[in-house]
């Protein structure tokens, strides 16, 4: 679990997003909001996609309503005020809060509308796009509530900026992702299978505390396919291998992208490389507060297409991350939002060509006063295994 | 990937439900239900949740809508027809579909009434819950649709009995998980921490090519906290650990229970556990074709009180399991379905005592003919470490 300090802070931002948006209640259904809000992160919200769960962040308070089986880990996180609903029997010999959790309201429902009467009559609220066409329309049939507006991009602006606990385990999630690949590029030899060196990436993921939650490795024409899960296609000579990887620590994820040859790169996977490296070192060279997102992606593509490979067509060229892999902005047009210091960037400039293959180099930065620093530490050129 | 029998035994399956539901099409959301009529699982539906994405089944076709990003992926799974949306860039010298994909439809509303389209004027349109509502909006719309009824029923009664390679996936994922909380035991002793084991639990998962879902391991009072996420604290002497596991394999679930006492157990953690196994094994003794699950649950809570846990207050002792962790039917009050020849169940008898403990046994049969089969195969017995 995150320290109370950065649990707090992240409260703190929540709510002044939301102070900020002149609202006056945040009704959020999002996990990853729930567990920004609240500091909890529910085990069934995350196996079950559907289970219904809410942070209500008001001025001065913070309710969480979760399932009654959640009562005992809610209790022991701190979270504060807790609505449960459903049926989940904790016996007890002395009282306990969780003991009592069952039954106490049938339904998601009926417990958004209890924690809603705690906060009287409120104005403005914002939800996000987590909560349910049903549970959107009890907020909304609240005597008192003015207007109902969305607020995810509230949520999203205060989650942008992360505090050190945040970037700590961020960098912890960094890390764990580049020791798979590395551990796997070190077992790796002909006749390799793509699943074998994704089980080597995962499992060491695993060993290291973190939950590994994607692991993309192709071989070959298969490198070209993107998000394309592994088979047992076996690893040839002259080969490029593809690793776009990714775990959670703390909630935290990662995403870290590399590219490697078995045996000797030829001509064309040297340059193509170069070129992609290229695009990444001067995101990294431009990325620094002020800077607007979409100015770095513009950046990426000229300088690959400088360094010789042309056209270089992308939708984006990376993206914050945090409680998500994909958080906002995205350095990608359209994205004009400037970089702010502790926004935590994936920088990456992948290439797929169809029948050729596909190469991608990925990092993970911070955002400091004077520019950014590197969260993976992590030899950035083409890996060449075997030669 | 799942063999191609497999792949369209379960697709078959599916349009068998829709057609004695009397419906003319079945459009669904749900990534599980998408895997499940298409054989293509979206990496970018998994972990970026939200992704719109849909597989389209009628009397004689399937569309799948997916984001322009997995053009590649889909094109290699041989889905057949496909309808991309968003902008997604690979390259290609020589014609290839996924080449094609980017941008062809600006959003997945477009791309979806572009694969009803393709249906022509149907009449009765069955939707799951996974679709969005403007999605169901946007299908209620469409000439020739006479009615919009809710299907998630239709696609899990469908689902709900196995074919043989889901059985396989099955075995192999209940396997793994058996694995891990015996690799963990064999490596645990004093002042080991639920962490340190739940690391060894997934990354043994992982080693053996699963992908690690939920490791929860409580010590000692913790071990009464139900789903909460293992901590630093440290396993003492005479304390109990419980395990509840998880991970998938080609899309399918396990989820397997187990409990250790670290030392000699004392009287009444080997006579509740006693009763608990007793629980368990009564409902291994009636699991069979024909029987509800619910007289399964009313035997298993029986059981247990007569070995002398009581009362023994639960709201279900088990369920089905297959794409999803939970399926339908439940092991649980007020679930009359009967039980059929190829249904998979996690069958399982939890006791949560806060101050005390929490212990749990819990294995998965698929049921046969003559009653059942069970795909994990290990010692259901307390397990003593290190005494």
């Amino acid at each position: 679990m995150l320290d109370p300090v950065t649990r707090q802070g992240r409260r703190d931002r929540l709510r002044q997003a939301m102070l900020d948006a002149a609202l006056d209640l945040l009704v959020l259904g999002h996990p990853a909001n729930v567990d920004y809000a609240s500091g909890y992160r529910s085990v069934a919200a995350d196996i079950i996609p559907g289970t219904p769960i809410a942070a209500l962040l008001g001025v001065d308070r913070l309710v969480l309503v979760a399932p009654a089986a959640d009562a005992a880990a809610v209790d022991e996180a701190g979270v504060g005020e807790f609505v449960p609903y459903g049926r989940f029997f904790f016996e007890a010999r002395d009282p306990h809060p969780a003991a009592a959790a069952s039954d106490r309201y049938g339904s998601f429902l009926d417990a958004l509308g209890v924690a809603l009467d705690g906060f009287g009559e409120v104005g403005r609220v914002g939800v996000d796009g987590g909560l349910g066409a049903e549970a959107v329309a009890a907020v909304a049939a609240r005597p008192g509530v003015d207007a109902v507006v969305p607020a995810s991009d509230v949520a999203y602006r205060a989650r942008a900026v992360k505090l050190e606990g945040e970037v700590d385990a961020l960098r912890r999630a960094a890390a764990s992702a580049c020791a798979g690949i590395a551990a796997a590029l070190e077992g790796a030899g002909e006749g390799v299978t793509e699943r074998e060196l994704a089980s080597m990436v995962a499992s060491t993921m695993a060993a290291g505390g973190a939950q590994p939650r994607f692991v993309v490795v192709g071989f070959g024409e298969r490198s070209a396919y993107g998000d394309a899960r592994p088979t047992d296609r076996v690893w040839r000579r002259g080969e490029l291998a593809r690793f776009d990887v990714g775990c959670e620590v703390e909630g935290y994820w990662s995403d870290v992208g590399r590219t490697a040859v078995l045996g000797e790169p030829d001509r064309r996977q040297r340059d193509r490389y170069a070129a992609l490296v290229a695009g990444e070192e001067a995101e990294l060279g431009v990325t620094a507060p002020g800077v607007e997102a979409e100015e770095v992606f513009a950046v990426a593509v000229s300088a690959v297409e400088a360094a010789g490979l042309r056209p270089y067509r992308r939708h984006h060229c990376g993206h914050t991350i945090g409680l998500e892999v994909y958080e906002r902005p995205v350095v990608a047009p359209g994205w004009d939002t400037p970089l702010v210091t502790g926004m935590v960037l994936c920088l990456e400039t992948p290439y797929y060509e169809l029948g050729w293959g596909g190469m991608m180099v990925e990092d993970t930065v911070v955002v400091t006063e004077t520019g950014n620093e590197l969260l993976t530490s992590f030899p950035r050129e083409l890996w060449v295994v075997g030669s």
